[in-house]
């Protein structure tokens, strides 16, 4: 595969992330290397469908394995390390740089997988690393995980700077944004800003983490019985004011949910997360304590199904029913889709009569992770870039992102809104759309991945929406004779105990077309039996019922 | 089936539209007579499993059929009429009451189907109905479709008042609300209050409708070129802003959308919408205009694929495309669940470089029809309801609603949050929850009604997921052999070709299975065979994929 870059060109595209919110991957190509940022999954919306996760298709980085320089990754979210594990099936992968949290995440992923292990290499804030002539390096960001970065590829041309995710908290609680050496390399020359997107829709500043702490103390103060509070295990940050909030209210903290329970761990690990000797208890502790002296921190805020927060709300959960004078907070908000089940979550709690406290203007038990406008303006002040990409979000917002740019003094012929894919040159003669690399997605479904294409999802989604029917008939070989009534058997489409006619129907169809079929010639062809008996009872079907239900035919021939 | 009421108790219950939003349909229960207030859809979340619509199950009305005295409906919308064929497909209803541009909506229901027609009565504002001990009367009420009622019971006991859907809008386009009605009876003494709680959550008071007018007509006021506003085609109050705000600056309207072609039709015919002679325009005289006097008005606003705005997105559109210079409005905001269609439309619109502008606090390009909290305040005021039934909301909407009551002076008491099925009984004793009548819910698929049980959703669902496996195996009935290698089929499953071996293993696995069945004894038993088969390939599939598609066996005997 020749790269569509002149020699001397760099060259930025991205395999995943544009266009869409998830499977963040991003590559910077230069003299034959490649330096790829970030590795992530994305949430199908049709979880029906049977499609646990979507990754980037990896053709290309398979196809050009000996240029890889290493992966970067900002940060331990899922949309940026999730796809881990599946390229490393497929892309021979020496290094992976990480930091702080993050590694322990991927180090995790890693444990469940039986493969040639890459060397993860932990990078700290003020590490450099030299590849020929490029050289990387780190910002430390704020957002909601701990150890979030801002990569810097140090080009010939000037710099590239890759903001990862990121928010401006100017009031923390971890370590703070380095404003310094964002205006460092501002001053040395920034060649290209890639900078998160997703809340460019949104006006203002994000509120800061230090705002919820005193959100949720407040609520504490005023809570009588049990505190159920359900959020996103890897705000590690979160975690940890929940916990400091229980010990302050004199609360015992019992943790249910596989990755919060895991999470915990990795941040007791990392030292990120702190309680005194006694502050945690177990299931069935739980009743040794007056319900005003119980913290339950638990999975759920998205309302799936299987997560504790929903099987305590339904009465399934193996420790834990709610009770009179629980109050129950979801320190989140719904991800868009899942909002249904978040509803359901909910309502099910008011039919427990249980308190429930959700996150609003009025509550601000949540914040979001990501700079909204202003600060979105701020790094365009910050950074001053000669070129701009918005990265990380849907279409809308990447144009959002792009009047930002403007608004803040970017060059409109400067600023590339882009699709996965689409390879941006930049050399001394400046920056041009140099083409595109393949990009594509690949499904990701139980233990097997890639063996889902999309066949097979348009096959799922017609089961889905009508069902199946399945015909078979039964032929002599040697005297051509159908030699029973074919048989009918559905699935999905109708109540076939009150359509027997309509099945006797099928049956009547699929003899009279095979029977028609086989008097057309000597030997017996049974792919245009099969055709014809598909074609006529989909019509009689359509007919009688207006639905189109998958048909299958199996003919034996005996 | 006896009544759970006691002779001389005045009952209410509803066999749909509590703990939901959608397929209201509300009873009023008295010596014998059943009135019946509304009979709407339900739009399922899942579409993926082919279901186009929920109507409530009307085994309890059909058992009670000649109590039924006639149907009362308080506006046109299909989550209060949309249920109508098929109730009369199960149930005989006599008369249906309606008012307005909702007796023109059902007629043209009624229209598309094969039945005798119940007799629609069309009722004005000071229409009053006497049954035996009940008159019923009518209450003009605003909302977003015109002719919205509340409908007032007049029992021995004192008033029930059923709400309908509505905002109290104090600028309305249309006619106002008729508070001096409410008052009056209250006067009066109102028993029981039954009131819309969509909005429950919501603080304040909704937007008026007149304000959307001049944030229309502003916006209007600075596109140069040709405006597309999608919004809901049953709101024609919206839909004749847009032609004033048209004609106001000179754009003629094309219109695009089979419910918004009807609803303009219906509208012209009740004198709801009015246009000069030459400001309908068809597709093939757009281009004779300049784009600044073209206006398309269309429908697509819920991002659904099909309709008029998405095709037009998506370059699929019979006679339109977007041209540069356009500005798309959404006049409108997402249902939820529509979110990620309406962001889909959105995202391609701006690829299409058009301008887009949607509804927030900023453009004010829609409002709700629903009464937030500060005019449910209002409505407790002016009614003094002496008991009180929150409907019309899903179950935390509902609790909300009980607070606003509480707020009020209603007593605790006396409010009843309850859900479908459940009989509050009133009578001079006071009020009681005297039991429930059955209800449950019936699925809509094509032009089928009620064939699809939960056990069909069930299997799609299944089959959605992981797909399906046919198995064949023919057995010779004299000789007990197996006649050939089992045939398998897959749909939606894995990629059959990448899994020659799976096949393979399949078909051993049935033939083997069948073989040792069959040894068992001398008969052939078909049921053991194929549950021997199905739980060992099940078994089999589940260890080598981690996936649980239907499998369906068919044994040929031949």
């Amino acid at each position: 595969m020749s790269s569509v870059l002149k020699e001397n060109e760099v060259g930025i595209y991205a395999l995943g992330g544009l266009g869409e919110i998830g499977k963040n991957m991003y590559c910077i190509e230069y003299l034959n290397q490649i330096f790829i940022v970030d590795c992530g999954l994305l949430f199908p919306d049709e979880r029906l469908l049977g499609i646990d996760a979507i990754v980037p298709d990896f053709t290309y980085l398979k196809e050009n394995e000996s240029k890889i320089v290493g992966l970067f990754i900002t940060h331990g979210h899922e949309d940026h390390i999730g796809g881990i594990p599946y390229l490393l099936q497929q892309v021979k992968i020496k290094k992976i740089y990480a930091s702080g949290v993050a590694v322990e995440l991927i180090q995790d992923k890693l444990s469940e997988i039986a493969l040639d292990k890459p060397n993860i290499i932990e990078y700290k804030s003020n590490h450099k690393f030299k590849f020929n002539d490029i050289t990387v390096s780190f910002i430390r960001m704020t957002h909601s995980i701990p150890d979030a970065f801002a990569i810097c590829f140090h080009t010939p041309y000037g710099n590239i700077i890759h903001s990862g995710d990121f928010k401006f908290d100017f009031t923390p609680l971890g370590p703070a944004t380095e404003y310094d050496k964002l205006t460092r390399l501002s001053d040395e020359g920034v060649l290209c800003l890639l900078a998160d997107s997703t809340n460019a829709l949104v006006e203002g500043f994000t509120i800061s983490e230090r705002k919820v702490y005193s959100s949720l103390r407040d609520i504490f103060d005023h809570i009588e019985g049990r505190a159920l509070i359900a959020t996103f295990a890897s705000n590690l940050y979160r975690v940890q004011q929940i916990i400091d909030i229980s010990i302050k209210f004199k609360r015992h903290v019992a943790v249910f949910g596989r990755s919060m329970e895991k999470t915990i761990e990795i941040g007791q690990n990392a030292g990120l997360i702190k309680a005194k000797k006694d502050t945690f208890i177990t299931a069935d502790q739980i009743n040794n304590y007056p319900p005003n002296q119980v913290t339950i921190l638990c999975t759920g805020s998205q309302g799936e199904p299987l997560a504790a927060l929903s099987r305590i709300a339904n009465g399934t959960h193996k420790f834990i029913k709610t009770i009179p004078g629980d109050t129950v907070i979801f320190s989140s908000s719904p991800i868009p889709g899942n909002n249904a089940g978040v509803n359901k979550t909910i309502n099910q709690l008011f039919r427990n009569g249980v308190n429930v406290i959700t996150n609003s203007p009025l509550t601000d038990v949540h914040t979001s992770g990501h700079a909204a406008s202003g600060e979105l303006k701020l790094m365009q002040s910050l950074v001053k870039p000669k070129h701009f990409i918005p990265i990380h979000g849907e279409y809308r917002m990447l144009v959002a992102h792009m009047a930002i740019a403007m608004e803040c003094g970017c060059r409109p012929d400067n600023i590339f809104v882009i699709d996965n894919g689409t390879v941006v040159a930049f050399s001394d003669e400046g920056a041009r759309i140099a083409g595109s690399v393949h990009t594509g997605l690949t499904y990701i479904d139980g233990t097997i991945v890639g063996d889902l294409n999309s066949a097979i999802i348009k096959e799922r989604r017609i089961l889905s929406e009508d069902g199946m029917v399945s015909i078979v008939v039964t032929i002599n070989e040697k005297s051509k004779e159908i030699m029973m009534e074919p048989t009918i058997i559905s699935r999905g489409f109708v109540y076939m105990k009150s359509s027997e006619d309509l099945t006797k129907q099928i049956a009547t169809t699929a003899y009279y077309h095979a029977r028609e079929e086989l008097d057309k010639s000597q030997s017996i062809n049974q792919v245009a039996i099969k055709n014809v008996i598909i074609n006529n009872v989909a019509k009689l079907i359509e007919d009688k019922t207006n639905r189109k239900p998958l048909i299958i035919v199996s003919t034996m021939i005996v």
